[in-house]
């Protein structure tokens, strides 16, 4: 394995200024951290770029088990651990760090799926929402997950590691404009359903959620932007009431957990179709 | 408005000292940070030691509402900026920094309610995840949350955030042993309910979540412990199955939400009861 000594190197100059989202978008690549996102990765079938590995690392049995998958396919350098915490965004890095390839999708490649459903992220702001309702929409068996320009970056540290390598597993499209969005869903047949606390807004359990549907999730302060929200059916999730005061709102995520959760139930675990 | 200058000043000092969750523990005493934080301690009955505000604050139309209603209560000190920012663990606490006192249940306290509710987080390591199944306890109607001796602090500051005011609607109960959860659920006729990867387990979907139940969540990565997992009824959620890679598991706040939420349709919205 080559070996890399300087900072200067221009591999680890790269992979530095990766923790930067204009670098992340300008060159297409972003940064896998830590022995499982790393394993997720290979198990993958995304394109890696590079690796770097510390010496330790390659003692490890589970660490030379990845190696050996991974130099397949992809050129690996031996740096020690100083050199790593440059180009990590987390303290410990854990031995090794992948320079991966994004998969960009426009909206028009997306596969034609049966009867599907896909989320869109409408400005939202917390990478680790945006990580978590990739997690929770994988699971869930979504088609796949867009965003919409002003959304964290998927490809960030955070989004990266709170996603637990659901990220590999759905195609995403972002930076997109509404009209975008809306031209999809006319495209596809889509309706958009978005949450909302609004009068003529459905109780979510009442909701079908057996059509094809794109499930809108907005803003962490100011929800659904107001062009998608007049263009969506609304469905709200009811709220305990409380003497000791109520509850302001769910979690953007757990919002959708909720929403998705119960599109599976009526799609795959419901008796009665509604 | 009294005015402290010095960040030798005592209530500099403890709010300071609030920061360190021993020092929290000890005194009894948590932060609230932030406008909205503020106002639904101010909304909530909980006893507020003390408030320290910035002049900007004061100037505020909503922050001189605020005010208002704090000062019948709770004594106000005007500090400089600077001062607040010593004792915020935020960077930007927004001219409002409120000392409350925790109010702390032991098990036997827990007012008896019909048919409830529970949740046990066990060992839950991520403060965002503890402030997130609050609040999604909250807002689904849970009667009171649990949380054993590993689990992180409910009254940190990031745990405190993510609740959204949750944490003033339910009653806790912190630092708990097994066997203190354990005669808790004998006492009061309720079943353990974990969600588990095992074959014995349960799709969520099947479960008849409309008896008392105590619902247990466990460590980020290891899961509920042997212990509780072996006296407990085990739920599993659903995964989808992908070509390109199965997801690992769900975010333990989005399995929460997605348990809390089917026990509130069985319960509340459901036609049938199973």
């Amino acid at each position: 394995m080559e070996r890399i000594e300087s900072a200067e190197n221009k591999r680890i100059k790269l992979a530095q200024s990766l923790l930067r989202r204009k670098k992340r978008e300008a060159a297409g690549l972003f940064l896998v951290e830590g022995l499982r996102l790393a394993e997720m990765a290979a198990e993958s079938d995304w394109a890696i770029s590079y690796g770097l590995v510390t010496p330790a690392f390659r003692e490890r049995e589970r660490g030379a088990r990845l190696l050996a998958r991974l130099s397949e396919h992809t050129k690996l350098y031996e740096v020690e651990e100083r050199l790593l915490r440059k180009a990590a965004a987390t303290e410990t890095p854990q031995g090794i760090l992948l320079v991966v390839e994004e998969r960009r999708f426009a909206l028009s490649e997306l596969p034609p799926t049966d009867n599907p459903i896909y989320v869109l992220l409408d400005g939202l702001q917390e990478p680790g929402n945006v990580g978590a309702i990739l997690r929770t929409a994988d699971a869930a068996g979504a088609d796949g997950v867009l965003l919409t320009r002003g959304s964290a970056d998927p490809f960030g540290d955070k989004a990266v590691r709170s996603a637990m390598g659901s990220l590999f597993h759905l195609p995403l499209c972002r930076n997109l404009t509404v009209e975008e969005v809306r031209g999809f869903a006319r495209a596809r047949g889509l309706r958009l359903l978005a949450t909302a606390l609004d009068p003529t807004a459905q109780l979510v359990f009442d909701e079908d959620f057996t059509r094809p549907s794109l499930m809108v999730f907005g803003n962490e302060g100011n929800g659904v932007s107001e062009e998608l929200l007049e263009a969506s059916e609304k469905v709200y999730i009811p709220m305990a009431e409380r003497e000791t005061g109520s509850p302001e709102s769910l979690n953007v995520a757990a919002s959708a957990a909720v929403l998705l959760y119960e599109a599976l139930r009526q799609r795959r675990y419901s008796k009665r179709q509604m």
